[in-house]
């Protein structure tokens, strides 16, 4: 019997995991990829931020430490997490069942892709998921965002700092408030395309155009960019239906990082808090260990103790 | 009119202000010290843990990236902070008046004081305010913690893993559940004295002694080291009566670090969310610019894509 199962290997795992190594605790991590997608952006940016560089400093640093800890971390996928009395039920794809008092569940969020011809062959060919790492590199350029977020919207105006046009396409109007739209719609180097759906993303090396329509009408926008902003899908399966999740599916977590249920507490993407940023994802992920870390010493201070 | 104005050079100021540097906001750090707790808590440790040591290696980073930047910093303390139309005013001491669309409050907590006789001239001779820094270097010996909260408490479980015997003194009674008492009073090498008063910390150089008392009878218990765990005093007063405040005069924010005043938001030890941790803050800090940028996109894109 574990005191503390964490599930997931990016940011917010590592953090609660490296917490929970510092405080003795009995614990297993267990991740498909170690990194998360910490490393994924690192790769994509020519020039990345000083908020971006601490938090994969810290990542990349954790990751180390956490490697040569052989009993402490398995790479296996989880399909489920069960309840039982005094505990959880952990249900590995390879390696069984293990037993834990507590668990983190900090599996993410994976960005919901965009498919439409030509977008898996132009990714990382001027099309991204990120705006913010490729903002410096389009000075004078032209770019499209599709999506109706805030993170969409915070993407467009972070773009139009530097490039020449932007276009913001939204295709399903109702993701977006009303507010925002209007607040962007009359800026002089911004165009809303509002309720437009994107037939294709054209290269054929590099993104040089997209081509949109609105009631049957086809248009083509030139770009030298162009970035998916669709939204997040939280990976939350296997505390389905267990957890409490929002419209969305994300888990409600309180300001302790817990669920609704005694002893399960989640992190990161995969929660309802607002994460976005890789340092946001490492304090979340620590204090979901802390929150673990009471709840254990309430359960079983003896063993903690040993 | 500044969009941002951080109050506070702790961890969750600094990372506030490294978020807001990123996105090229027209923003000012107004901070008393820079580093806040993180660099004294270094000085302390003769060992710390891999957790620490990231958080406090961003803080430093974030430190000399800002103070490059004289006209986006300023040292001086904040009196108050105050509504108008539009936004906040924001009070100095030595610099008058300045004005903002949004502000981050970042003032931190004080740790409650140990107030008898040797306390001060023992500080760091054996008597501190962190267990965690210090848990390893007690191995074989005998430490006493000072305090009823769940921190104090997570403090002697640590210290029990190398200390042959931990006193745990908790002189308010009430401020301590009872379940939390329960659980730690039959370990082995943990004593719990509930509701005796500290009357002394005996020296000469270095602790050697803690007075207490217990309805009127005192006894001497022989420690090699003692910690303070009171709880904490949030730096509340700037933004007294405008933000809504728990009992213990934490400031209450939600999931995104807003309180309760639109355009006013919150991060760190000063707040309603479980900090603890240098991690957490830096965490806390940028997830309270990323709304307070939300804030203003609504408010004033125009101005945010200049």
């Amino acid at each position: 019997m574990y005191e503390l199962v964490i599930v997931g290997g990016g940011p917010a795992g590592l953090s609660a995991a490296i917490y929970a190594l510092g405080k003795q605790l009995n614990f297993l991590l267990i991740y498909e990829h170690l990194g998360g997608k910490a490393g994924r952006r690192q790769e994509l940016a020519g020039q990345v931020a000083t908020e971006y560089l601490a938090g994969e400093e810290a990542v990349r640093q954790f990751e180390r430490t956490l490697s040569a800890q052989t009993d402490r971390t398995l790479n296996d996928r989880v399909l489920s997490v069960n309840h039982q009395d005094g505990g959880f039920l952990i249900t590995t794809e390879h390696n069984g069942v293990y037993e834990s008092v507590t668990v983190i569940v900090a599996t993410g969020a994976s960005a919901r892709p965009l498919l439409v011809p030509g977008a898996t062959a132009l990714l990382g060919q001027g099309l991204g998921y990120s705006v913010t790492t490729h903002a410096p590199l389009l000075a004078g350029k032209t770019a499209a965002v599709i999506g109706g977020s805030s993170r969409a919207l915070r993407g467009v105006v972070e773009l139009a700092h530097t490039a020449t046009r932007v276009y913001l396409i939204i295709p399903d109007w109702n993701t977006m408030g009303a507010p925002m739209v209007q607040a962007v719609q009359h800026l002089p180097n911004i165009e809303v395309l509002l309720g437009y759906q994107v037939r294709e993303v054209v290269g054929p090396a590099h993104v040089s155009e997209v081509v949109v329509a609105y009631q049957g009408q086809e248009q083509r926008l030139q770009v030298d960019a162009a970035f998916v902003a669709l939204g997040l899908i939280p990976n939350n399966a296997i505390v389905q239906p267990l957890a409490q999740t929002d419209d969305d599916g994300f888990i409600v977590v309180d300001q302790r990082n817990a669920t609704t249920v005694p002893g399960l507490f989640a992190a990161g993407d995969v929660t309802t808090a607002l994460v976005e940023q890789v340092l946001i994802a490492l304090g979340d992920g620590a204090r979901a260990a802390v929150s673990a870390y009471d709840y254990l010493l309430l359960r079983s201070p003896a063993q903690l103790s040993r």
